[in-house]
């Protein structure tokens, strides 16, 4: 996507280098980072340099060519893929693209490690932007019917935290039918959430759109529930972290509030995701999916610009008083009209979503997820 | 309520003066500040040292006291009443409290104005005081239940924004019950939510809940429906700004979405409120109420303590992104399990409201509120 009018990716071979956009700087100051090392690749994902699902694979992959280049020997090479594995173990997306770099170059022989690596991470990047890309067709489909029931008008998205570009290597997933429509001509506008307590709507998603020329407005949190009651949301779209095989939705905490005032104005409710944020193991998404409680300083500080220019932190919460941190909630499958994936729309069911997905069927056998 | 455990109200006589607690420095410091003047009042009221329907009004019936003394005839007297009026015209409570001093003067003769208006102004803040009082123990009632259910647990109480003492002139109208059911012994917490964007969930109602010593954590907004759907919430109780004689309640923005979530979970969701606060002028608070919007920079900037103990102010939104400010919204009268005045408890319909107001149902002729 566009970043001052000049197309990037989030990550890119640079040379000898993985290029990176460092994210914690965002939107403060657009800054690049090049890692040479597997170690400095580790730092970039344990230090939140780069997040999102999408991303966070795609850096592992590109990780394990540098891993491939220092490793003298299987056992070094293993050494190095556990090191990045252990940066962020709940991440579903590093875990599986380290083991896919393992198994294509024990499949070369370890003397093709090199280009092997390299291959490999070039196409789960571009995978992952090509899934992305699909999402965005699909999703164009729902916002173009919108668009054609008020002519002329804008179309109003509201959507929450981040699922854009950032956290993909391209396009993002609840963005890509953004960025289509918005490609296609359609006059769009979107409300971002701020998304307390780490604000990757107003810091993310804002500077996304901004930066792609997307029409948009960020709100506190609190806000989306009254503009649905006044005609002033057409759509939800958000994306996802992660899906069971029946349709139960965990994603940025505040998600569910959002889906019960779609629910309650008539509204259609949208979660955009690539297929491999399914977890084909679990059903119940509210009892099952394990909810990370951060820090609550999180809540209790807030990083921001100050007049001068410097980035800096302050206490927003009566001192004394403590703060909690649930990091995701759970949006139960009955509450999302849809799910938008890169093989196209399903509902919200185990039937629909096993139907899109065959290999995961119960007919089929364990689960592969 | 307790200060560093002394008790205080919001707002008092003190010799010559009415001194007042200036809530624009809460929670990081707690200042007294002495009224002289009917223009000292005014601009307290004006720059939001006093907030909150039943101090405004009480602020403006003592102003309507220093008024009484300054005022050389009726004439100026009633320049005066005006002066107090304009500083926050939409404010219901500062109309209703400055004309029923006027009344009360015109009645007892110009001659004995001061005792008049101090003697009213007593009035009014005893009668404020005194309806949170009861909305305390009617409330205390729904609480005292609760536990009974669940003998030897904490009760967990939701709140939103700041209906505490600190907007009225002692004990609040959602804070009421919960400062009686912790005297009553009865083992509670509670989630304040932050209350974005202005926060005063978690600068006012966690300072207010840390002076009484009552259990509690503060939340981001988005955080409550995760809370009920795990069992973490028993019930919800929040003030009102408007209430519609059909029992439809505009309150702090982001109030309907946690009645979302409580229905969904089949909780309870209460709205405490003197009965002052009732607009029997309107039945259909989604259409009717008029919403407030505010500046956008109360989104896109944040006031804290830095380190270095300083009030400062930070960007927290991505710089050039615009943000809109609904101050309020309305929850549905349908969304509402209980309303809880100083008259006791009634169902959110027209029928029980005016049942419990016989004045202002249908028969008894025109809106008097």
């Amino acid at each position: 996507m566009l970043v001052s009018g000049i197309p990037y990716r989030t990550i890119r071979l640079h040379g000898e280098s993985v290029r990176i956009i460092d994210q914690r700087r965002l939107p403060w100051s657009f800054d690049l980072l090049d890692l040479h090392t597997v170690a400095e690749v580790a730092e970039a994902i344990r230090d939140m340099a780069v997040r999102g699902a999408g991303l966070i694979g795609a850096t592992a992959a590109y990780g394990m060519w540098l891993a491939a280049r220092e490793a003298e020997s299987p056992e070094q090479l293993h050494r190095l893929a556990r090191s990045l594995i252990l940066t962020r173990p709940t991440a579903v997306n590093l875990n599986w693209a380290v083991h896919r770099q393992l198994a294509a170059i024990e499949a070369a022989g370890f003397e093709n490690r090199v280009q092997t690596a390299r291959a490999t991470a070039e196409a789960i990047a571009d995978e992952d932007a090509a899934a992305c890309a699909a999402i965005g067709e699909h999703g164009l489909a729902l916002i173009r019917s919108i668009a054609e029931r008020k002519p002329g008008q804008v179309v109003n998205i509201l959507t929450h935290c981040n699922a854009g570009w950032l956290a993909f290597v391209d396009h993002g997933s609840a963005t890509a039918p953004i960025y289509a429509a918005q490609a296609a001509g359609i006059p769009l506008h979107v409300w971002v959430d701020e998304t307390r307590p780490r604000n990757q709507g107003a810091r993310l998603t804002a500077w996304e759109l901004a930066q792609q020329g997307v029409p948009h407005t960020v709100i506190a949190d609190n806000t989306g529930g009254h503009l649905m009651q006044h005609g002033l949301v057409d759509m939800v779209i958000t994306g996802a972290d992660r899906v069971t095989r029946s349709g139960d939705v965990a994603n940025k905490i505040g998600t569910y509030l959002k889906a019960l005032a779609a629910r309650d104005n008539g509204l259609p409710f949208y979660v955009a995701l690539p297929s491999s944020t399914f977890d084909w193991t679990l059903s119940d998404g509210v009892q099952g999916i394990p909810i990370e409680q951060r820090g609550g300083e999180e809540v209790t500080h807030m990083e921001g610009l100050a007049e001068n220019g410097s980035l800096q932190t302050l206490r927003v919460v009566s001192p004394g008083s403590p703060a909690a941190n649930y990091a995701f909630d759970v949006t139960p499958a009955r509450l999302i009209t849809s799910l938008i994936t890169e093989r196209g729309l399903c509902a919200a069911t185990e039937e629909a979503i096993c139907a899109l997905h065959p290999r995961q069927s119960p007919a089929a056998g364990p689960p592969t997820g």
